[in-house]
């Protein structure tokens, strides 16, 4: 899998900007650069400068440009690195990459560049798993999960929990060698006591994926409801602007709008939908069809009722929904034109009563967000597994280890006992990456961003 | 205007990615970093050197970032400058930035970092502004326009005309200094010819603008017609990809949608806009509004009808277009399903047959729309003003040069003359920026992106 022929790619976001940067990595990165950038020879420099000069494809100037070197092994991939700080113009960013991979420069993958510092040793898969992470963090609490987990907090607990299990393996594997002489070198107590420490450590770590999954990619909450009855507007009361287009005629909304709310360092996620309601328009059809399908995705459902709906059409419609199974929190909303009397026949179904369009009760919404999701009182400095493929892991380890237990209860040869240790251990080395497939690092790597 | 408090902005595009830089310039820019880096002691580091490390606010960790040092004066903006490459995550981002604000940076406004260059002499005002235009370059045309710019040659063009004129002018300063003599030291046949040489020339770059607006901004073209004769279709083909929704129902297309297409190193920016039909839909009412806007501002609108339409009405239409003034370029549609005959009865019109949803004959509409806009055969490495400011600021050069001129032939005391020659030369300084006001400067800069 892993090449050192030199890689390209722009590292910041496409857009136009100020400044753009290209980055290159490789045996070559420095001369390919030196070919092209008029200024100084870049290949007597030092390692950690910055270079002032232009980039041209023959007599054509490309950009004036700031270029920083860094000499394998002291870069992020461990290889000759070099950025190409340029003028963030789209064009200038695509003549410059093209003419490097022109000069012998080939496109970097997703992920390529922490791929080579993860295989040349730069830190651990979870490591470099916590790297897209960061990036795509878009809250504290994300960020937290994700910069404990790249500083290496979650690696040192496995490493922790891998090296007491490596001690008692080597002991059996041991007594496999003096198996005619019937010694137990691993005392059968002590492994069973062991075993049950990191089963319930495991267990902590996977039951913590419920709580760093929703840190990690935000609430997804659905705001449902008939048509018109403010959908839209409560969206935007939320969010404090103007975002989905609002008008009076029912069904606007066509498409599933997303957008975030940040309360309290966590994101929820709110999506917008198409009214519920039988149509014969097929763009707007096609709107409904889709917002089953998210409200089957969210962690909560926000349901919300007009004022002027009865009391009885509302219980019937909270009944619909209780049978898809989603915790839900029921709004009336116009509540500014309902009488306390009128109020009072909704009283039975616990709603909260608001008024979008006059911003009355936003934040009382708020408020029961956080407590109906349980997400009150975080600890982001505790390990929380926030990977899906880590839990996998975590769950495979524990399978095992639930082997090794019953074996040691029901006494077998010792080598059975090693090949489950083995086993266990080889599920969690795929966590750190001590074991890994060539597949498993391209469906890693593949989801990154290009120029990471 | 000018301080030199610590301004810090994005300097790369927002949305997540890679890498983002933030970037400080001041006085105390590398002494605020080092307040919140760790890793080495930045105040005693050499200009031009690279450094990783943590950015910290008190215990919480903020990124692992590479510090860029830039000493004054050799910086962009000639003041210390630090560029703070971290991970490109929104979050990440906007915590650094608060917490170096919260230690007394100031949130830099647009176009901040340029402005403090030009006034400390890093180059002149067109220069500046071509960095912005550099930037927002998306094509050959109007890279190539903006590099010209920004490498000082329209400048260098300016400051030739500019010194001849300070010549002619000092000349007659020094007349008014023996004003009682009556004395001419400026040769008034020599004058008249510089001054007509030099209003040849200004007459030039101001007939320059019109190519160097539409290489800069992309030429405008407006699809029009009646609904559903293929407008979306055609933009889809034209631009190879499903970017508008098509459907089967007239006026599903209620955004004006722009995109655009590169045609030889050229973007034609392409409007594809609502149907133009009366409609009781309020939100189609609006697009329809919105057309006839954007019609009014294209260079070229290609006029769409179907095959099944009668040429009679083709003809009404177009006679309807005319009535517009702005040059047309008509299509028939559909036109697969046209026998030879039926094609006939339209082939007075001096259309184009093409069918948009086989892609029949769309590369040909692609070199007719070339050169009914007549940009075949454009010279880039000319002097091609491309900037609104700059027409303005020559034709008023123009005029005091005129001024001049007629003084020369109907005999005025030198004092007059020597009035309209300054005035002449305070126009073309205006350009460089050797004469500027703060709201000159403030309506520049503010255009730029932040961060640059």
């Amino acid at each position: 899998m892993y090449t050192t022929d030199t890689i390209i790619a722009l590292s910041t976001p496409p857009g136009s900007g100020a400044i753009g940067v290209v980055r290159l990595s490789g045996t070559e990165a420095i001369s390919l650069v030196n070919e092209v950038f008029t200024g100084k020879d870049l290949s007597v420099q030092q390692s950690h400068t910055l270079h002032f000069g232009l980039i041209k494809d023959g007599g054509v100037v490309i950009d004036e440009v700031v270029v920083g070197l860094y000499i394998a092994p002291k870069s992020y991939t461990k290889e000759n690195v070099v950025e190409i700080s340029c003028h963030g113009s789209n064009y200038i960013i695509q003549q410059l990459i093209n003419l490097l991979i022109k000069k012998g420069a080939r496109a970097a993958k997703p992920g390529e560049f922490t791929l080579r510092a993860f295989l040349n040793g730069a830190f651990d898969l979870s490591q470099a798993e916590a790297v897209a992470d960061l990036i795509a963090s878009d809250s504290r609490a994300s960020h937290d999960v994700a910069m404990q987990q790249m500083r290496g907090g979650f690696s040192n607990e496995l490493k922790g929990l891998r090296e007491q299990l490596i001690h008692f393996a080597s002991m059996i594997e041991l007594e496999l060698d003096f198996a005619e002489e019937d010694v137990e070198f691993a005392n059968r107590g002590e492994l069973r006591n062991l075993i049950t420490r990191l089963l319930s450590h495991i267990s902590l770590l996977i039951s913590s994926f419920e709580v760093g999954n929703v840190l990690k990619n935000g609430v997804p909450i659905v705001i449902a409801g008939k048509p018109n009855v403010g959908k839209s507007t409560l969206l935007n009361a939320l969010l404090n602007e103007e975002r989905a287009i609002v008008s009076d005629i029912a069904g606007t909304t066509r498409d599933t709008i997303e957008d975030e709310l940040n309360i309290n360092g966590i994101i929820f996620r709110f999506i917008d939908t198409a009214g519920i309601r039988e149509s014969a328009d097929i763009i707007e059809a096609k709107g409904v069809e889709r917002t089953l399908e998210r409200m089957k995705q969210a962690k909560l459902i926000i349901y919300m009722a007009d004022a002027a709906q009865s009391p009885a059409e509302l219980t019937q419609q909270l009944a619909d929904l209780e049978k898809l199974g989603i915790p839900y929190l029921a709004l009336v909303n116009k509540a500014d034109l309902l009488t306390a009397g009128q109020r009072q026949a909704f009283a039975s179904h616990d709603v909260l009563f608001l008024s979008a369009k006059e911003k009355i009760g936003v934040e009382e919404l708020k408020t029961s967000l956080l407590e109906k999701v349980n997400l009150h009182h975080i600890n982001t400095s505790e390990t929380l597994v926030s990977n899906i493929r880590h839990v996998e892991a975590l769950k495979n380890t524990e399978t095992a280890l639930h082997k090794v237990l019953d074996n040691i209860d029901n006494p077998v040869t010792s080598d059975f006992l090693a090949m489950d240790i083995k086993q266990a251990l080889h599920y969690l080395g795929e966590i750190t990456g001590t074991v890994t497939t060539d597949d498993l690092l391209e469906n890693i790597f593949s989801k990154f961003c290009i120029g990471k």
